[in-house]
């Protein structure tokens, strides 16, 4: 992981599987390989081993349970996203909240499996403490702005500052920013403000030319990194 | 779906994923051509694309989530799974319990997607009004007897009888059944009181030679089908 | 229970508890007496023992858990809420979900406890199902209407009368409408529709001069059953 | 709250409510007053209204849940507790954990009503992050010992020096630690060990004598701070 850090969360749209997914992940390696600029894509469980073989991104689960090996059917497990190809996966999202026992079990396995870990909060006052846990990054996503094309630079740029003021106190753990991020402004704003980089999701999986979004994604978080 | 039923659930053991899954996967896949017998094999999210690529067996999912498609991080859903490959999917495992409202739901989106449910409940009392939602199949399973190795055929078979007993007020719904099931004798028994086939996990997922528990297992069901 | 019933649900208002909730407790006894209706009233586990100790109506809890006594901090139990003078209970209430095998298991509890349950459902396809758990009372609330003032009895009449068609399946089940009740129109008319009786929250506890509301509801619940 | 702190957790046995809770809370009220120790009792929602009114000790509920005041059938709220009489709560127990963001909800939220919080984790790495969030006490519990009689200072004793070790990062937190204290010699130990008090649940409620388990403890307690 290094920055800018551009993280795409595929979620579970109709276009988040199956070939128009794995379609949408080769245009993003595209773009990658011609910007020279990481992009990590979040895809369902069922995804991949698919997406992981066919696409020269660093893949990520969407989500890990916190049980061990063993009886527990249904349980998408660190172990089995490695095996399936993924680089790591984001843990604690809005849409699936996990304790913090929990957090802590998986954090520590993943770093044991060598998978990185992005964490999620929803809340500047939680940046710090989660930080302590030591995932690779933690992205902060206030909820009520998810999904609504408002974008955190914007309506809430000191979440953002505060954060970053936070994640500060610690080292090694890189600070990426999300909700409602919809446009290149927004990506640069967000990373002007001290984010390492931003996390996306229906502004790319909404959009008619996705690879245009991500496009200037890319231009803007080159520009305001330099 | 056709009797004798014979499911398996690989859970999240070890050999559950990976190439030791998919090699099980194959010896299981012989045995069912062998003996012109059906064997569901119910995996992980992840392996789903990989095993119902390479192999001729009808392959289930372990669950799906209720939410319907859209902003779900996280979420393994109907669609996602028919996408991989599968022909259906456990729904309401001990292990993974949903809420009735969520199994009508993901039952009728199953009919429309024509992706067959095998519907676990862990009394005998659940089974007709379960049955009303109209799955492909009920899994009985006392969960006390679950990866104990104590069959259920041996220490409950009232569980069974009165299982059975409650499916035949309904028309078009199979009864399977499950827990500690470990020897041939208990697949026999199973269906000689009237269930339609059987379930099994940890017998097969840990035992050393799996392919000779299944082959055991599949002689017993076709005996006490004749 | 006997018809018409009238339950309100209290849920968690500024005034479901302390000396306002007792206060409207006493207004509604007052009504009940002067019709000679009988009103349950749903109260936060807090408030159970109070109001049931000065106030002369079936009282109830909103929820119970489904654990057993024992080594469980944090629980409202069956055993509690009778203890403190509880009648009975709602179960599955929308905001407060349980699972099948545990409103099995907590039906029968209250059964050996001789506490009533008034099972909470969203769709008339598990109105006889739940039945056959035998509840004292299946509520029935399209969650969609919960909260809004667009009453059931108006925009989902269906749901009512194919409700009713379920409950008839059966026998010694009432069946009760809830979900955005606001008018003595409203009980009148899901009454009509066959409805033993009504479930109501907000239109009682965030109404001014609540005690006129619930009158409304006992003459027009009085003349729809003449 | 002031050292040496005890809190008793009632948890949900059979005579954690009712007469029996009433009257174990008076002989310990008897005890607190004799020794001049202040004894936390955390107990059933159903009860905190009537033993709070009779007896003259601090008292916890077990829990509360995150969601604001509204529309929330069956929740224990701050609000309510505080109505019964409580002067706290325990949070996050491991029979009833909750996520982090509702955790710092909550504790914003208690200390607003000038309610106390013990916020419990499982392991010293949770504390120092916890603490940030500023709750009145953390108390830490192994949760493989919880109930067993094996007690946290004997069995782990690393765990609470590693707990002070964390929580003398902060100020004004106190650390208790608790899980399988069963004797005085248990909470001497954990209280020489750094921690400013013990809790206890089934050694407690489980006796034949309880109120010569609490003076054993308390002499204990006293004895190890002097």
């Amino acid at each position: 992981m290094k920055p800018p850090i551009i993280i795409i969360n595929f979620k579970a749209y109709e276009n988040s599987f199956g070939n128009s997914a794995l379609e949408l992940s080769k245009k993003i390696e595209k773009l990658s390989k011609e910007y020279s600029v990481e992009i990590i894509l979040s895809v369902p469980a069922t995804m991949i081993y698919r997406i992981s073989n066919e696409v020269d991104l660093p893949i990520y689960a969407q989500h890990v349970d916190a049980v061990p090996l063993g009886a527990h059917t249904g349980a998408v497990l660190p172990e089995m996203i490695k095996d399936a190809g993924a680089k790591g996966t984001l843990i604690n999202h809005s849409e699936k909240r996990l304790r913090a026992d929990e957090i802590d079990d998986i954090i520590k396995r993943l770093k044991a499996l060598n998978l990185e870990s992005i964490l999620c909060v929803d809340r500047y006052e939680l940046v710090y403490p989660f930080s302590l846990l030591r995932p690779n990054a933690i992205l902060i996503e206030p909820p009520e702005l998810i999904g609504t094309g408002i974008s955190v630079s914007k309506a809430k740029p000191e979440v953002i500052t505060r954060a970053v003021d936070e994640i500060r106190k610690t080292n090694g753990v890189y600070l990426i920013a999300g909700a409602g991020i919809t446009s290149g402004e927004d990506v640069y704003k967000a990373i002007k403000l001290g984010a390492q980089g931003i996390g996306v999701a229906s502004a790319v999986m909404k959009a008619k030319e996705p690879e245009k979004v991500v496009e200037d994604f890319i231009i803007n978080a080159l520009k305001a990194m330099s």
